[in-house]
């Protein structure tokens, strides 16, 4: 095994080795493969925003097998979903890329208030359908997160036991944050800090926008002399804040946009000691060859070849 | 067995062998081992105040090893921290020192109203890192302490029956307390007096001041003459509100401040019949050599060399 | 076994005779043992009313030692008391005298509208600690009640499967019954009949004050002639409404007073065919020789001596 | 409490404070209450032996009253019987003595050449009716002893974890023991050794007799030179053997015989300190005014007056 | 801690940090501590052998509380027993020195052609105890042996899921092994291999006699010129054949007998890579003095000293 995938492991000491044979198995996958970076298709916007919206842009995304289709030929690290996109695939595709289950999903035909995800699936049902792991999104700051908070305790700890892989997506909301606070550099780092803290193995965490949401923070930085410009700048304190380096922090793609902005993200991520990313919208609503050109160029981004 | 350590196990008389056994690890240990007080590093702003506010002042502290190394350097009593970075050290320090996982955990990205926190582990994990106990805070005055209570009632009984301790930070909150009340004296004995009458072994408060929140308990200190007027008097009335001396109450080192300030509380809390300092951020927050000193300092106002 | 002793335990006929022995425990205990009267120590204040405004009076009533040495010294039936002081001296005193584990608790830092207790024990523990029982408050009438009564069902069917006795606190509460109304001579009865509806062995009410607070219950008083002038007027009908005396019903003492108060009342209590007192403040709050020589006149009186 | 019941609790550090409330409640109880000595009713001769041979020499013990009446009356310390001999007494005997439930029983109507005994309790119906502990009989020696010791292990754990006593009944038998070994002092010994090493709180073993059985056991007194003539010098070992005396140990009757003869044995028991007797068939084969007489004699003889 | 403990605890990648934590334990107790070598006081002939030929040798033996100051005293790395013996002390000697439950047990009152160990205790009564490990007998070769290394299959993955350490004696026996085969070089090896496959984590063997007892293991050392002349040639192999060196396999000390005979061995043991010795008989039948004398010249012998 290539070194860097050892030495990722190794910060894991803590987990059985089947957890880590898991961790190994990303991290050994597709075109970045060895190399300690990866990306990740997730596709649970049909149940987050609908189908319609989601996958009328590129019709075949509609048919789940068309993201495992996807995942693979881009040569991708993984593929996660929530339970039915898996199940409609697995057979077909078993053993052909590591599966993450998403374990929790959330439907905006209500416009709560409150944020909350359902559990709509189970560690049982990611053993049978040959998953390397589960995937759990959490709330930080929202009026309801105790109560998901607690899930993940009780899932997470059930997963490391079977050997799974725990992923959690940490995406800060609620009364106390401002819109822009959301992705604000002191939030994105205590949302890293925060599912790090839970036993996360994988951490998803939106890329921090140069602002920041905490007075005491602020000055905290301020006085520090902490450099926020660049987008590898506050990359680089996510993931300082994710036990210095020694968690796997990747980052969300966000809404469709343009290649060049996404490539510039991509560059910023990689330069500031990004794990690698997780892009679903911005994959599998182009049709296939652009999809396909899209992450190549990621890919070839984190290979430091561009 | 030091006589002094013998002493206080015989105050747990309910209490099985096997967490007799892991008390007297953490009285054993480090440099105050024998002498019946305790130091314990405790590392829960990551989640409590968030990484960038906490760790920025001294980088190193980001990274989970640092702390670890830190109270084995500075000889202290014991290690506390939530499950993440306890994992993210727990077999490369295997054996080293008395790890306390804490259980439940409070991010501050939601200005809560009325304070909650949420279980991030379990008695399980306690025993799979080889901890010697769990920790757990309740606010007492909160609107939600009712749940806070009875999830402490259930894990504290189960990690009892394991032969763990049971070590509950006890911080009155809420909206029948002032801001000022929340370290009055007698609201302070009384969380030492709740937290003791749940079962814990070791209780953590915050240092009283001098003043009285209660009507009530200010008639009542009044009639009685009780002295208030120093620290040492103050801490005197928490420890035998905390079952006449018979538990082991210790105290909360609070934000980073000036040493010589830090050095004149921790000499009241001695002279009081304290049972010693939990410190964070007066530790990890100053850099290693600083925090080193500084540790060093409190061991020996504690053993009364100074 | 004493007559009375018998006659007591046959009225309970659905219980099974570990409970039954558990209530011979109580009813030969100390001076009262075969009389058919009791009188129990419970010490629940120091988390009731905190630490210091319920020890300072006494200080060694800080230590938890003290109030099984008072209970056993003055002859009493019963000591109840939090889990903490429970687990504090069971060792030591075990076999002493009945013990009765509080199962819920309610510290009164925040003035809650909605009086709630939190479950601080088990019935695991009650076993574990020796004890002839367990402990339990309802607030009839109060917003919360229902959860707390179901609380208390679920607790009590498992004790008395496993041959403990329930002895059940009835103080109500809430929006709906006037300040003075909560010892009304209607609430009281009320209160005492939903505990023995409840399956409680043992009933612990005020001792009701001459004044009715509903009007349904006023107009039937009238139009029966319903004796309620003195106290022994009163507790009549409150044992008379605990299934015509088939239950026992105990009073408590409440505040701490002038001796000849307490006397005076619990002359009523006797003459009106109450079964005893629950102590706590009139004894652990007076000097210990006070308090011995105020027991004792409480159990001469109820022995008929005084 | 007496200082003599204190200390014998005293030897059972790890047990919880309910089993020694329990073994309080047996060393409290009758006429030998804090002398730290025992005499035991034991009558499961019934199924051990049939009715018709156990109580047709004296008609009224078929009636399961007459057993708690006989063992109240004597002023034993406990009466140990079946699931169904107690159960026909419990409600109406509820708290008069202390009861042991013997949960294992043999029935003599198939010679088995390898005894095994039946478990026809449960802890559960011990904490229903009221019970102080178990009782449970293992057959050193015998070929299906694995079986027996690993039912004891189960139900000891349960029984203790719910603060019941444990009482083992030690019995050698099998086919590598001759019928006099039965009895001979090494295998008494080693007996009382067995129960104590499965965590027995109260063992019963018979009477050692002057004879050695095994070889090496043999060769060992004689180098030693231990003295074994007297009944007193062979209880002394066998003493000596359930942990230098640190384990309650008392010892059966046997079959019922001639006064004296039973007095000589009683008076080497006490001699050679042992803690008491367990009288079955020498107590209630003899008509009821005899069998008080015999356990007077006896009680006088522990109590060092005859 | 010391590199020799770390290099140790490297090799045990499956386990979790809380069985690292306790295997840490044994090899930081103690003369030997940090040494990588272990002394362990195992008693468990009361129940193997009988208490009279096990103790009359050294009859403060016959008192559990010996056995714990003997270790203690000796400085030695834990002290291994049944229930009974380690419940006897657990309390009085908590947290002085690690120690082991043997779970199974085997009394000699049988002549057994197949021998059986009984399971007389449990991992919930291991951590209830505060024992760092759990011990366990089998007999490979044995009629019986499938049962016995089922059990231990069950009871070893529950006890290392709670992070106690699982130590196996390994003893052939059976119709299969002649007498002398018992200690036979290849059965040895076999035996330490068989114990490690089963997951063990410490490994009880006897030191290998000069003795091949398998024609086909006989032929395949006489191949490979094998040296088997001394004690360290067969030591190393056996060493060899647990996983090359990475379990930690100790040696029994069997019979009592002469000191130098004694030495002799653990020369050998040392000289061949053994990791320690387990010496009971040869340490608590001899009077503490000898016995510490023996015990002190055991570990110089182990430090090289000597």
């Amino acid at each position: 095994m290539k070194r860097k995938v050892r030495e990722i492991l190794s910060w894991y000491g803590a987990d059985n080795p089947g957890t880590l044979t898991n961790l190994a198995r990303l991290l050994n996958q597709g075109k970045l493969g060895g190399s300690g970076r990866l990306v990740i298709l997730p596709v649970d916007q049909g149940v987050e925003h609908g189908p319609g919206r989601s996958f009328t842009p590129n019709p075949p995304a509609f048919d789940p097998r068309y993201h495992f289709e996807l995942a693979l030929e881009a040569g991708l690290s993984a593929y996660a979903a929530p339970l039915g996109f898996l199940e409609a695939g697995a057979r077909e595709f078993a053993g052909d890329l590591p599966l993450i289950l998403k374990l929790n999903n959330r439907e905006n035909l209500s416009s709560d208030k409150d944020p909350e995800q359902a559990v709509t699936g189970s560690v049982e049902a990611a053993l049978r359908l040959g998953c390397a792991g589960i995937g759990y999104t959490v709330y930080p700051g929202s009026a309801l997160r105790t109560e998901g908070y607690e899930k993940l305790q009780a899932l997470a700890e059930e997963a490391r036991s079977c050997g799974l892989l725990v992923v959690v997506w940490s995406y800060p909301r609620g009364a106390g944050i401002s819109k822009e606070g959301e992705t604000a550099l002191d939030v994105s780092a205590y949302a890293a800090q925060i599912a790090a803290q839970m036993g996360a193995h994988i951490i998803k965490v939106k890329p921090p926008a140069n602002f920041v949401e905490q007075d005491e923070a602020r000055k905290t930085y301020q006085k520090a002399g902490l450099p926020t410009d660049t987008l590898a700048d506050r990359i680089k304190h996510v993931i300082q804040s994710a036990f210095n380096g020694r968690r796997v922090v990747i980052f969300s793609g966000g809404a469709a946009r343009g290649e060049e902005e996404v490539y510039e993200e991509i560059r910023g991520i990689r330069d500031g000691g990004g794990f690698g990313s997780i892009i679903g919208r911005n994959a599998f609503q182009r049709d296939r060859a652009d999809a396909l050109r899209l992450l190549d160029n990621v890919i070839k981004i984190y290979q430091g070849k561009w």
